[in-house]
């Protein structure tokens, strides 16, 4: 009986987000799945794990946690000894390290879930036709982040530091997606960004999270 | 000399976040301000100290950090000793409240920033029309997340928790600028919010990050 489960979808950004965590921790957990296209994230029992709806929600114990990024930052934190150090215990290294987990989150991410949904769910999923004038629009804001990103990863091995840590992480879903599209050539034409895209996206970590996608 | 420095600008949320978490805080800072007007966030030296050309930017001695939520965060652990305890020492307390901080962060603050965008900043900075249309749509996604709220606080003093946290602070910039709009309705008509923007409005600690607004 794993004490730590993950309630989402494999297809989820944000719930592989969690799940790659707990593959680099070392952690066994119990995955339930959340049948999205029957709205069961809409509704009881899911409601009552995250009142907004969305996947993932997490469980561990009697401790019931929401938000992607809350949920790694707290395995990072409560399972420090276990598996791939993803935090820093140096208070300024851990500070710098923060930025690079903000900048995710306001900066890269609105980027890349606009142009996963322009690229990939509207017409896999849902059927529906991209809009072009979209896409430049957020391949361009895209397109600045990683000129940031590109000078940044010339001075610095990853992201945050010396060390592949969440600020990694957190990518990884998100750019996965992004490399099956057309959003591919921003990556590939900045060097040091995709040293680190090839790099991360190796992870066997990450690897052990795609293949739940596979599973019947 | 302080060593503690916040470069921006006092009609920026983000700058009031940090300047706010300092007063908090009870610590001495050096406010350098930044024309946005005149494009200074665009430039150097402001673009070396965030790369993104946004405000803040902050230095503790040579340690130099941006994003507004990384640098509460940074403060509230390095100066936890200090004037009111921001975050718990406790690890489950602490990720309850981080769950609140990315629900500020990622299901509030874009709602939010929208209607302030369309609210304040088009009419009184920009001399534009708001547009009446993204208005309504995004009054519509901010009254969901009030609906949370709503069932939060009434279980809870405060989002994070029993006490004043980030996860309250985070929010009072951008509360104090949806107070001066139509969207006021959205909090006033929620009672468990309306009480809890009252009572957070009213701390110290902000009245005084705002009167740096009236300052020659
Ligand atoms: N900020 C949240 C985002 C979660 C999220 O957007 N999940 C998506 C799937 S990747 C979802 O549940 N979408 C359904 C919806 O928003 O209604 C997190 O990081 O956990
Ligand atoms: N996520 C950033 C947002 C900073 C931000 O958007 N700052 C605004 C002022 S509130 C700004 O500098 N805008 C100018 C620009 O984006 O070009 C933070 O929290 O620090």
């Amino acid at each position: 009986m794993a004490c730590l489960k993950v309630h989402g979808s494999v297809v989820s950004t944000a719930a592989l987000r969690v799940i790659t965590c707990l593959n680099e921790k070392d952690l066994e957990f119990e995955f339930v799945p959340i049948n999205m296209g029957a709205g069961e994230h809409k509704k009881e029992p899911f409601i009552s794990l995250n009142p907004f709806g969305q996947v993932p929600a997490f469980e561990d114990g009697d401790l019931k946690l929401f938000e992607s990024r809350a949920i790694t930052k707290y395995i990072a934190y409560e399972y420090a000894g276990k598996g791939t150090q993803l935090i820093y215990p140096d208070p300024k290294k851990m500070a710098i390290l923060g930025v690079w987990m903000e900048v995710e989150a306001h900066q890269f991410d609105p980027a890349a879930s606009k142009l996963i949904f322009e690229l990939v769910v509207k017409p896999l999923m849902l059927g529906l036709t991209s809009d072009g004038a979209v896409v430049e629009e957020y391949e361009g804001k895209l397109a600045k982040v990683l000129d940031v990103y590109e000078a940044r990863l010339a001075e610095s091995k990853y992201l945050g530091g010396d060390c592949f840590t969440l600020a990694d992480l957190h990518h990884l879903s998100t750019i996965n997606y992004l490399m099956g599209t057309q959003a591919k050539k921003l990556f590939e034409s900045r060097p040091h960004v995709s040293a680190w895209c090839a790099d991360i996206l190796a992870r066997p970590a990450w690897t052990k999270a795609l293949a739940m996608q596979k599973k019947p």
